[in-house]
């Protein structure tokens, strides 16, 4: 979360920007254990005092810096159906777990989540917890479409939803053929028991 | 894979698994990158040419003995219904990602997999086919017995199988309550378009 600036001080975008981007290619090549502030601040052309005027730590830089990247990834569209709606979320998921700089930044963020139970709980709070909210509003509104059943476990369709796609992509590392997007639909479909099934 | 010894050299099973017990907490606490023969020696209570004897590298070494502990964690089991197996299988991947030294293992093998392609394709070959051949021994038992249909996807169907457990436990690290097994095999029958959905 940006800091509201004290006294006179504004935050320029563009600076902000600069660092956003020396964060992620950073935490792609060195992983969130040998980030330094110091790194982050040279590769964005600004002094250390640049970073600490936005966030407290480096722990709440990543944090932030992850959680704007990820949740701005999250879909909001409404297409009219749950399929349309699925097929865009999916694919949205695809397109974020397959971003050249993500696609190793998150593997390494699980790993550090295994051994520092601070990170898993940001993470959860300001990833998981805004991905979700925009999944669950999707299918709130397919089940009052009558889309899906009425006593839907939206919870666990919301694991249903993007893990495949993670196994898949990030943990087999396996090929995504080009049906692949299409197949997946038809077992999320069947999976949540949705009519068009 | 453990090596044939040459000569006279006769590999004691008790060495073996009290090295592959060192292995497996120097994974957990150290994690791939910085795991050392000699700490596993060390900890395993013998000389470095113990480890040599049986795998020529730490890469080797590593591959092996997760190798070993999640092959034989995968399910073989006919229980005689689809519902049944898949029971038997989900619990199986649950107590497995749950272990407390795998729990701390897996993410980290996973994010040197990202780095490291030689890593990523040593744990598919090793690791991945194997468990899924067995898995796709179980779907095929139950298209054979008309559980499951004659043209189900199988490659995608293995994907539905462990991803979901794997998202919430190691990616998400949310709480499994006690229901959550019964939960799951409701929505893995349904994906599946099993019968007995």
């Amino acid at each position: 979360m940006a800091r509201t600036p004290t006294g006179a001080a504004v935050l320029q975008p563009e600076v902000t920007q600069a660092i956003t981007d020396a964060v992620l290619h950073e935490l792609a090549e060195q992983g969130y254990g040998r980030l330094s502030m110091e790194a982050v601040a040279k590769r964005a052309g600004v002094g250390k005092s640049a970073l600490y005027r936005r966030w407290t730590s480096k722990h709440e830089m990543i944090t932030a810096v992850v959680a704007e990247f990820s949740v701005s990834r999250a879909v909001l569209e409404d297409t009219g159906s749950l399929r349309g709606d699925l097929r865009v979320t999916l694919q949205a998921m695809i397109d974020w777990l397959t971003h050249p700089l993500f696609s190793r930044i998150l593997p390494d963020l699980v790993a550090e989540g295994a051994r520092n139970p601070e990170m898993a709980e940001s993470a959860r709070s300001s990833i998981g917890v805004p991905r979700r909210d925009r999944a669950e509003v999707m299918l709130r509104r397919a089940m009052d479409r009558g889309e899906l059943p009425a006593d839907l476990d939206v919870e666990m369709a919301m694991d249903v939803l993007g893990a495949p796609i993670y196994w898949r992509m990030v943990v087999r590392r396996a090929p995504v053929e080009p049906d692949y997007l299409e197949r997946l639909l038809e077992y999320v479909l069947r999976a949540l028991g949705a009519q068009d099934a």
